[in-house]
């Protein structure tokens, strides 16, 4: 694919979007529909989920928010997301960026600054180091924070369903109170949206942050 | 447990011994002896082995060295370990240390920083600084080298028991001279001790090695 001139280099030909916020904001369902989207525009696009993407990814995924008996530390589970995503951006991410295919992903890096670091009490600073030693120092093109507000979250996705999600509400406040300020801990452009709007009207902000990037403002 | 005035202050009150080299050179059966003997002499002892030594650390071992099915990058094989690591100190090595107890380690960071880093191709420096997140700077107060020629390693273990060892003999030998420079790279106290000797003779060289830095040389 190619991008309008007056855009930023990108270090490969292809194009990074990755979805982020708390739980409840709605991006699994916007990712799936992003990549949808831009498929019909006939794009090339591979849509992942991070932690995941990989079968080792999918395995530690389940150790990570679904297994009880292993109860990871903070600094563990933090590491535990960092290996699925090394593993995620060798695998499937840089492959593809290279081939020149949009990578859509339902959360990256910037989960684990602000779930283990800002939240969570680890050095967010810190966690950022580690996870450009993971990637390898990529980051997306584009990152779309969902922002939504904790109680709107908890209605949606109602009881929780994991281990993250079962933090208390203080937790849950930091979360999003981190996504909203990630300024020097994540050196990639970052667009927040309101993701306590409709799902359409959503929808309608990534378009057109993504067209915009993209420089397919003239497109129909 | 005490330790000698002339000695540098360590900032917990136990003692953290870390055995480390290439695979053969005789780690676990020192380890083990290194930790009967000490409690022979009624230190309060636990021994562990990286990775592993906790339930997540377990199940982590097994997927780094046994999996056949998830194929981990080396990236996501140097952080599997990190994730090991952080929860084995969390939970086991800093407590234990806070106790004044005296912890015996089968391998530690400096195994990363020679398999994945100086051996594995990724930057070494860098391996050492996600080690440093990973365990909040802890390092052995003693890390002692069981260095073995490959030749003699391999007699000795007989045919690769996991992916590690299947390795090339290129990337042992890459192994064996990390772990004999690892200057700059690992801010420890490290002793190389020959394990191409005979069983006892190592564990005399051992015992002799934490003698000295526990000050234990006026014992019968």
């Amino acid at each position: 694919m190619t991008t309008q001139a007056n855009e930023t280099p990108r270090p490969h030909p292809g194009f990074f979007l990755a979805l982020e916020g708390p739980d409840g904001g709605g991006k699994s369902t916007q990712a799936a529909r992003a990549a949808d989207w831009l498929r019909s525009l006939d794009f090339d696009v591979v849509a992942c989920r991070d932690p995941g993407g990989t079968a080792l990814g999918e395995r530690l995924r389940a150790v990570i928010l679904a297994d009880e008996s292993v109860h990871p530390t903070m600094r563990a589970e933090m590491l535990l997301y960092m290996a699925s995503r090394a593993q995620l951006v060798d695998q499937v991410v840089r492959p593809a960026l290279a081939a020149g295919r949009i990578v859509v992903s339902d959360r990256f890096l910037l989960s684990n600054i602000v779930y283990q670091g800002v939240a969570g009490g680890l050095d967010a600073a810190e966690v950022a180091r580690v996870g450009a030693a993971a990637t390898g120092g990529l980051l997306p093109d584009l990152t779309l924070i969902l922002d939504v507000a904790p109680e709107v979250a908890r209605e949606r996705t109602g009881p929780a369903r994991d281990r993250i999600e079962r933090r208390p509400a203080e937790y849950q406040a930091k979360v999003r109170a981190g996504f909203l300020n990630p300024a020097g801990l994540y050196d990639a452009p970052v667009v927040t949206i309101d993701a306590g709007a409709g799902p359409d009207a959503v929808f309608g902000r990534i378009q057109r942050e993504v067209e915009r990037v993209l420089g397919l403002g003239s497109r129909p």
